[in-house]
């Protein structure tokens, strides 16, 4: 069996492994505040030519988001985010249980524009009953989504506009923006100037665990660390966070494992394409989604994992194939080889 | 200017205050422990033919909302309702404050049917990823709904099997139910046999203010003192509340009021109607939603208060028109009256 | 049996009353955007001499303790409280459900201590594992305490000024404040100037229910409403609130009831004293707690209902005795004669 | 400097290393369903002789506490708990983000009794205000506590039996339970039969990170992994954890590791007291807790790490002393040395 089914099913790569074994004997200072971790932070602020941001490691996704959302919205606030959103679908409620309501727009490719931003606030302030409504406090993104799409700088940056304008916070989740820098025109210092919060993933992009979230609103950073307790993502070896992180940022590993993740998925996808398959969403990413037929869906399935991802009419299904840092070219290439001959 | 914007705007029916007055002097215990209370539950337990059920008396609908839905649900559950459901609009989040989701499903006339509910579980659990999604754990229904339309004892009988089938906790918001008993087929009794817990409003039938819960379910009504304590709805002079539903229900009082309420609206549904104006959704209650060309809201403006719903397209908007006890014949010849002159 | 349990046995002041009556015909918008709100917090600005302090009514103590604790406190942050406080003992945890903790200081008297309050925050200052710990955001006071006792000006001018130097807010839960105004030195303006959020008290002074919020700090009044509805707090017909409360401040009424309040409270005192029964607390407002012998206990307790509070030693208990608004002269004429013929 | 400040200042231990190296390739499901989780899991079954138990796998102590808070607890219950205890103390609110209020007893030595906890309850249900009170749901022990002293099987099962009478789920807090194992007769098997949930921590005991959640309790257990998502504790590559925790169990190294960290603590302990210097509190596991006079406290920085834990009076300090699965016979020697030579 070949894996395609997500992009964290194997261990470390080698250089983060490397790193984490290295430095195994070391002493170490607890809870995030060690040489490691301070020199990832040092080296991200650098990145993101963002000199003053709050830099913080999270062990995982779903304790940054709700870690975040907990400190950027007041009691009454909500988050606007796609219907799609991770926040929305796949948290088992941690944002609710925080407190607030995740605000949905309708979405069909993961991606929310500044329009339906702009259309929602409009509408809510507009509405004399606002104050029996939930007020949007903070928009959420995922670059990529959800569905593997990019948002564009333009996009991007209409996005921030309409974000100051309605006075809302803008916060990216960068679970896979390894993948996402290499995929579209946006870069690390655009999200350090643009967003007042995102993270850069490190668990869909080889590394054990670990999600870098860069806060450059102060005021957003001030007291965070107390709230990063509170939710329980204060690692009490934080330095295997600071390791990791050192290794993914040093030379630009995190932009060679994104590169090549989305390589991968582009020589799959034309392979899709040329058979003559549609795309239940067109993807530049490391998700790919085509629409097989049945068939297809079961030959496929004897050798490769895959996840099924919706029907889309009798006789035809979309699924997803994810490449990660492990795929390798023969993976790949067998794969390709299996489609052709369907 | 003569009003229908809502149902809340005078105070209490006279022989609620009557009674208030006559009680004023009483010197009776405190937090909903007096014998008004107790007389009124007793009262309340033999209508509904629960003679074991938990009777609970509340000032708003919102605190008995957010208290019930505290009471019923674990913390990775959440509550089925329609899109349109007052927790899911009208709340300010009050719900996802408690910190559980609104599962919402689509609904153009306020109602959810047993099917839908059913899909719903059926996909949830037949979903792979469904620990890393919001399970349902009770289905919440309003009856008469946000839109003034009623459930069927046949729909609420379906949507009681699902219910039971897939262990959800059945919860009617009965804010205006008064209204609803006079203009559907289900009872009180229905409600004591179908429902985990529902109430019967006050605040929009003629109480100055006060929602009664009623909790067939033992498992639930289980310490619920406790949660309506820490909710902000346990009311130091509780007798207001037994006061006021003795006289509520005293001689049928409430299903006179309701009955009045839904009469005056179905005269002003005829006379919408006989003018040749459509409906936004066809109402039996004291809500009312004629789309009117804009000449006509601007005319009837000028004299009658009511609520601007939905712009429907160029030229013609919903509007809503609502009864309460205090609408007067007069008020609605007046009205009708008008709106044949334009 | 004469009452003296508590001082919410009764319903509302002939006033009030006849306040509510007068009004109740009137049709007026909800949720507290009519005149009569209007004009109550208007006049309650001006008896505070806080021009621009928002003013919100609402139904309870524990909606208002709940609403401004959430509406105060980032999500780490705690509320700095006596032990024996209200917040800390009889809501049920409401602040908890908040998600807030309640920092507990020790008080025999139930006040705390500008110097309570900075050593707390030097310490937690101090703590180099001071994120793993909630961070005190807010000072929470009752005036009069649980145990009846006041804080003077000087007293309550050191709490502001520790307040300001660590940056808490001051909330003052002034659930009993028309008697502890008369008992203290400390005035409306005095309260106004010094506290960033408090609340003069209606349900405990002669109102059937309501207290009324005022706000001086203005981001913190920001959005509240909002707050309001979330807590369930925001009552439908919010004219109730403002009829009372107009009739309540009108030619002074509050300040009249307080006093009467405390004036029969001292009757009590001085004829307990005099019987050589010593003081559990020595209470200048409408709570006595004097510390009487059982067999006492046992003789009033057959013609005056009273509240049990701790048991003192072998032989001895100290009960509360609560004046009220309805106590009447003759009411504590006969108790105090029973008192001298024990 | 050699360290003794916390016992989570090296990386793995080189069995769990090792183990995780080797592994490192593999491709699995994630979210804890790969078969390392699942034999690691038997393997603890096994050892606490409870063939039913849930066994989870979660990152640390604060997301295990404040997963199975919000899982065992009703919205109207706390936690009985040491005053000294951690989710009192030491978790930055995270019981309180739940919304459940701690309910913190007096201890000095870490400890709470039987009788403590059947005294709080019988007061709870004797006072007739109790429902405006937080109802005690659950009993959290730490064992070993953050003083280091632990509970004997006597009192355990004394706590257990009030537990039952009183109904409160008892949960043990394991996040040093390896070395607790060693320095008491309680034994994994005792914790199996008298706990509804408990944990064994790996954080502290050489893995990387790590607590085994165990719930014997099946109502407990049931859809607990959607808690866990909902907490954030659902770590992506879960085989990390169940890896690190087969390597753990197997022959025995957890126990193993307690032990010795327990010897070489009662190393230290011995010469403390043989240079006639007193103990805070008198602890058998890893954690030493000396009373210094300052000089020493000065002398003994210079070379090693500890931490400063309270003034004890002019001229003497009480320390803590940890040792860890890292700490060798030869840093343990030098520091005895030093101490001879003070």
């Amino acid at each position: 069996m070949i894996r395609f089914e997500c992009d964290y099913t194997t261990g470390a790569h080698p250089k983060i492994l490397e790193a984490l074994v290295s430095a195994n004997g070391e002493a170490c200072p607890g809870y995030g505040e060690d040489e490691h971790c301070q020199r990832a932070a040092a080296m991200l602020r650098d990145l993101c030519q963002t000199p003053d941001a709050g830099v913080h490691f999270l062990v995982g996704g779903t304790q940054a988001n709700a870690t975040v959302t907990a400190a950027a919205l007041r009691p009454h606030q909500g988050a606007l985010c796609a219907q799609t959103g991770h926040i929305n679908v796949h948290e088992t409620g941690a944002i609710e249980a925080t407190g607030h309501k995740v605000l949905a727009l309708p979405a069909t490719d993961g991606k929310i524009t500044a329009a339906q931003i702009d259309q929602y606030c409009l509408a809510h302030h507009a509405d004399l009953a606002r104050e029996h409504m939930v007020k949007p406090g903070m928009v959420y993104l995922s670059h990529p989504t959800e569905l593997g799409t990019v948002y564009t700088l333009a996009e991007l940056e209409a996005i921030y506009e309409i974000c100051r304008r309605w006075r809302l916070l803008l916060f990216v989740d960068g679970a896979r923006l390894a993948c996402g820098l290499a995929a579209s025109d946006v870069t690390l210092p655009d999200l350090g100037r643009l967003c007042d919060v995102f993270y850069l993933g490190g668990t869909k992009a080889g590394l054990l665990f670990g999600e870098a979230v860069v806060i450059p609103n102060p005021n957003l950073d001030f007291d965070f660390r107390y709230l990063i307790k509170q939710h329980g993502g204060m690692l009490a070896k934080g330095r295997l966070l600071g390791v990791q992180f050192e290794a993914f940022l040093k030379g630009g590993l995190f932009l060679e494992i994104g590169r090549q993740e989305a390589a991968q998925a582009m020589r799959l996808r034309e392979a899709f394409l040329a058979k003559g398959f549609g795309l239940f969403v067109d993807s530049p990413t490391n998700q790919q989604f085509p629409i097989l037929p049945d068939r297809a869906v079961e030959a496929l399935g004897k050798k490769y994992s895959f996840e099924v991802w919706a029907r889309v009419d009798e006789g035809h299904t979309a699924v997803r194939f994810c490449t990660s840092w492990s795929t390798t070219d023969q993976d790949v290439s067998a794969l390709i080889a299996d489609i052709q001959a369907l």
